[in-house]
C-alpha cells in the first residue's frame, strides 16, 4: 500500500508528492501506452491504451446519471469474459455529443478491429473532460498507430505516465498496488484513478482502473467489485455532483499461479478481497485528497444508526454540507453544523441520544454540549489536516464511513474558470 | 410590491439598497418593537416582539429537520385561533440546548403571562443564530419590560428596524407589502424575512413573518400558506443546507372590513391569494438575493417534466449544484454542468429530447449542442446579474421554477469564519 497519505498536504505544498509513488508492479498479460494527441494544444499525454494480448475478464460499475456518456452505453455491452483493450482520453467527455459521439467510437473501434482483430465487444472506452463538445475524432484516431506501437508491459515509470495521462483538474497521479501471498507465489493488484471535482457517490465522478493477475472466476470478480464499491468509491464526495462519465473497471488477466478463486467464501477469496478493498479504498482516498482546492481530509464515522442505509445518508449529509466543509476550511469547531446536517436526513434521530466527537474530544451528550467542552482544544485539533468526526446516533447497529475534504476559495476559483 | 429586485446588485455595490424599501403599511391589530439585549456585545437590535392586543389567527410551516429547535416544538402546540405574541431573538438558535433551552422559553413565557395575561399557548418563539450554545436567558429576559413598553403600531421606519433586528449574516432587511382591493376598502399584507446562508427547501433556513388584516377563516389561511410555500420559500436555495430553526408564520388580525373569506374558491379568496403569493415570492427572492456572497440571481424554469415533483427535483438539482453555481460566478456558459445536474436526478430523461436555453439562446436540441451555438453571445449574457435557464425535458406537463444565486469566494470566507 502507498504511504501517500501521511503528511500529504505538507508534501503537496512542497511539490514533493511524486516522491511517494508506490512501487507499481507489472501485471502479467497487460500492456500499456500513452501519447499526446494535442487535445489540450500542449504536449501533455491525453490518450492512453490498456491492452490484453491474450484477453482478460472484467467487471464494471458505472455512473447512474441518466445523461451518461455514450462510452458507458458502449461498455455495458462489452464481452466481460474476453476483453482486449481499454482506450482512455481526457479533455472531452464524449457526453451529449449525439450521433457524432457514437460514430467516433465506432470508427475508433474499427481501427482496432483492423489492426488487432479486436471485435467491437472486446474494446472499452473511457472519456473525461468537458461535456457537450464534439468528440475530437481526427486527433484521437491520428495517434492510434503510435499508441499501439508503444505498448509495453508496465513498469513503475510507465504506470506513473499512464496515471498522469488520464488526469483533468487532478494535481497528481493516483496509483495504488498490493500483492497477496497465495498457495503458489503472489497475486498482484495495481490500480490507477482520476478524479478531483464533480466527485460524489453513485459513482464518484472519476475513473478507477484496477488490474490483477489473479486466477479468479468472472462471477467472484463481479461480486467483489460490487460489494466493495459501496465503502470505497461510493463513500467519497467532494462536491455532491455526479458526472456523466464515472466508471470503475476491474480486470483480471488470470495469469497468476494461484488455484482458481471461484468460491467467494473461501479463505483465498477473503485474502484477495481484503487486499482488493485496501487498494480501492486507497485510490478513493487519493481522489478526495486531490479534491479541487482541498487542504484538509475529513473522515466521518457514523455508528449506531437504525441501519447501514441511514448511516450512509447521515455520513453523506455531513460530507456534502457546504457549511460543514467551509467550517472545516476555517478550522472552526462549529459542531452545530454537524448537527444541522444530521437533522436534515431521513434518519429519525433522537437529539438526546446523539454523541458527537471531534478527534478525541466528546462534544455532545444528553442533547447538549458537554460541560467539559474545551473550544480551544478542539480548535487546535481542527487546525490539522487529517480530521475525524465520530457520530454515535445510539439507535441501532447501522454504520458507515465517508471521506471528504474541505471547501475553500480555491474550489471556487478552479471551477469558476475551468474552461478558460 | 417592492422594486428591490431591479438593478439590485448594482445598488448593493453602491450601498443604496435601503432607498428602495417598500412603503410598509400599518396592520390594524398589530404592534411591534425591538431592542438590543447585547447578544452581539454591540448595540444592534437583536430581540424583537410582535404583539396582537386583541389576538390573531395564524398558520405556520416549519423546518423538517429532526434536530429542530425547541422553539418549534413549542410553536406547533400554540393556539392558532388566538395568538398574542411572537418573540424573536438572533445570535443564538436555541437548538440543541437541552433542558436549559426549554426552561428558558418557559421562563420567558411566564413573564408574558404575568405582564400581559398571555397563556403559554398564546406566545410563539423564533430564534436564529449559532446552534448548541446555552440560551442567553438573562440578557433576553432583561429587556422584556423595555420591549413591551416600546410596542407601537408599525410604520415604515419601525418595520425597517424590525426587519434589521432579525438579521444574522443578512446584509439588508427584507420586507414586502401589498394591498388587495375588496368589496369594502383594502386588505393589507406586510411581511418581513431573514435568511442568507443555510438556505434550502424544507424549509429554506430562514424566517418569514407575514401579517395581514384580512377577515379570513382559519381554515382558508392554513390552506393558502401551505399551498403557496411550495413555489416560494420552498423554491429557493443558497447552499442546500437545511436549518434547525426555519419557520414561516402567517398571521391575520382580521380587522379589515371585507366580507369574511371562508371559501378558498371564491373570487375574493383568489384575489387575496394571488397577492399573498406575490408577497411570499418577493420575500423568498430577497433571501436569495442576499445569499451569502451572492453577486448573481439565477432563475431555473423547468417545463416538460413527467410531473411537477420531478420538475422540482431537476430544478433543485441544478440550483444546488456547486459546479453550476461556480460556473455562474465565473460567467462561464459551461452548459454541460446543467446537463450533468439534470442527469443525476431520478427523472428518466431522454437525452435527445432535452432543450436547454440560457437567456434567449437555444443551446441544445437533438441530444447535442445546436449548430448555431454562439458561445460569445451566451458568455456576454452570463456577464449579467439576472440569469435565466429554461429547460424543456419534453416528457410531460410537469413544471417548476427554482431560484438561487451564484457560489463564489465570498460564500467561503463568510462561512469559514462565521463565528470569529
Amino acid at each position: 500500500m502507498t504511504t501517500l497519505f501521511q503528511n500529504f498536504f505538507k508534501k503537496k505544498q512542497l511539490n514533493r508528492v511524486t516522491k511517494d509513488f508506490p512501487e507499481m508492479p507489472s501485471i502479467d498479460g497487460l500492456e500499456i501506452s500513452t501519447v499526446s494527441a494535442g487535445l489540450y494544444n500542449t504536449n501533455r499525454d491525453d490518450v492512453s491504451l490498456f491492452y490484453f494480448p491474450e484477453g482478460a475478464i472484467f467487471s464494471g460499475v458505472y455512473t447512474k446519471s441518466s445523461t451518461r456518456s455514450v462510452c458507458i452505453d458502449w461498455n455495458v455491452k462489452a464481452n466481460r469474459k474476453d476483453i482486449r483493450a481499454l482506450l482512455v482520453n481526457t479533455r472531452n467527455a464524449n457526453a451529449y455529443t449525439g450521433k457524432q459521439g457514437l460514430n467516433s467510437i465506432i470508427e475508433l473501434a474499427k481501427f482496432f478491429s483492423d489492426k488487432k482483430k479486436i471485435s467491437n465487444k472486446q474494446i472499452l472506452f473511457a472519456s473525461t473532460g468537458v461535456i457537450g463538445q464534439p468528440f475530437p475524432l481526427a486527433k484521437v484516431k491520428g495517434v492510434l498507430p503510435n499508441l499501439i506501437e508503444k505498448l509495453k508491459r508496465p513498469i513503475k515509470l510507465t504506470w506513473i505516465k499512464q496515471a498522469l495521462s488520464i488526469m483533468t483538474t487532478d494535481t497528481f497521479g493516483k496509483m495504488s498496488c498490493a500483492a497477496v501471498q497465495t498457495n503458489k507465489d503472489f497475486i498482484n493488484i495495481a490500480g490507477i484513478a482520476k478524479g478531483s471535482g464533480m466527485i460524489a457517490p453513485n459513482m464518484a465522478t472519476m475513473f478507477g482502473f484496477i488490474f490483477t493477475d489473479a486466477n479468479i472466476s468472472q462471477e467472484v470478480l463481479n461480486k467483489m467489485l460490487k460489494r466493495n464499491i459501496e465503502n470505497t468509491f461510493n463513500a467519497i464526495t467532494v462536491d455532491g455532483d455526479t458526472s456523466t462519465n464515472d466508471m470503475v473497471l476491474l480486470f483480471s488477466t488470470r495469469k497468476a499461479k494461484n488455484r482458481i478463486i471461484n468460491d467467494i467464501n473461501s479463505k483465498a477469496a477473503k485474502d484477495f478481497e481484503k487486499t482488493l478493498y485496501e487498494v480501492m479504498l486507497d485510490l478513493s482516498k487519493q481522489v478526495v485528497l486531490d479534491g479541487e482546492g482541498a487542504k484538509k481530509f475529513l473522515t466521518i464515522n457514523i455508528i449506531g444508526a437504525s441501519n447501514d442505509k441511514f448511516a450512509k445518508e447521515v455520513a453523506m449529509s455531513i460530507a456534502n454540507s457546504p457549511l460543514v466543509k467551509t467550517a472545516l476550511a476555517g478550522s472552526d469547531p462549529n459542531w452545530g453544523r454537524i448537527l444541522m446536517a444530521i437533522g436534515k436526513t431521513n434518519e429519525r434521530v433522537k437529539q438526546e441520544k446523539i454523541e458527537i466527537k471531534i478527534g478525541n474530544s466528546l462534544i455532545t451528550k444528553y442533547g447538549m454540549q458537554v460541560p467539559s467542552y474545551d473550544e480551544q482544544k478542539v480548535k487546535n485539533y481542527m487546525l490539522g489536516d487529517d480530521i475525524i468526526f465520530d457520530v454515535n446516533l445510539n439507535l441501532g447497529k447501522g454504520q458507515f464511513t465517508a471521506y471528504t475534504c474541505d471547501f475553500n476559495a480555491d474550489y471556487i476559483s478552479i471551477n469558476a474558470d475551468y474552461r478558460s
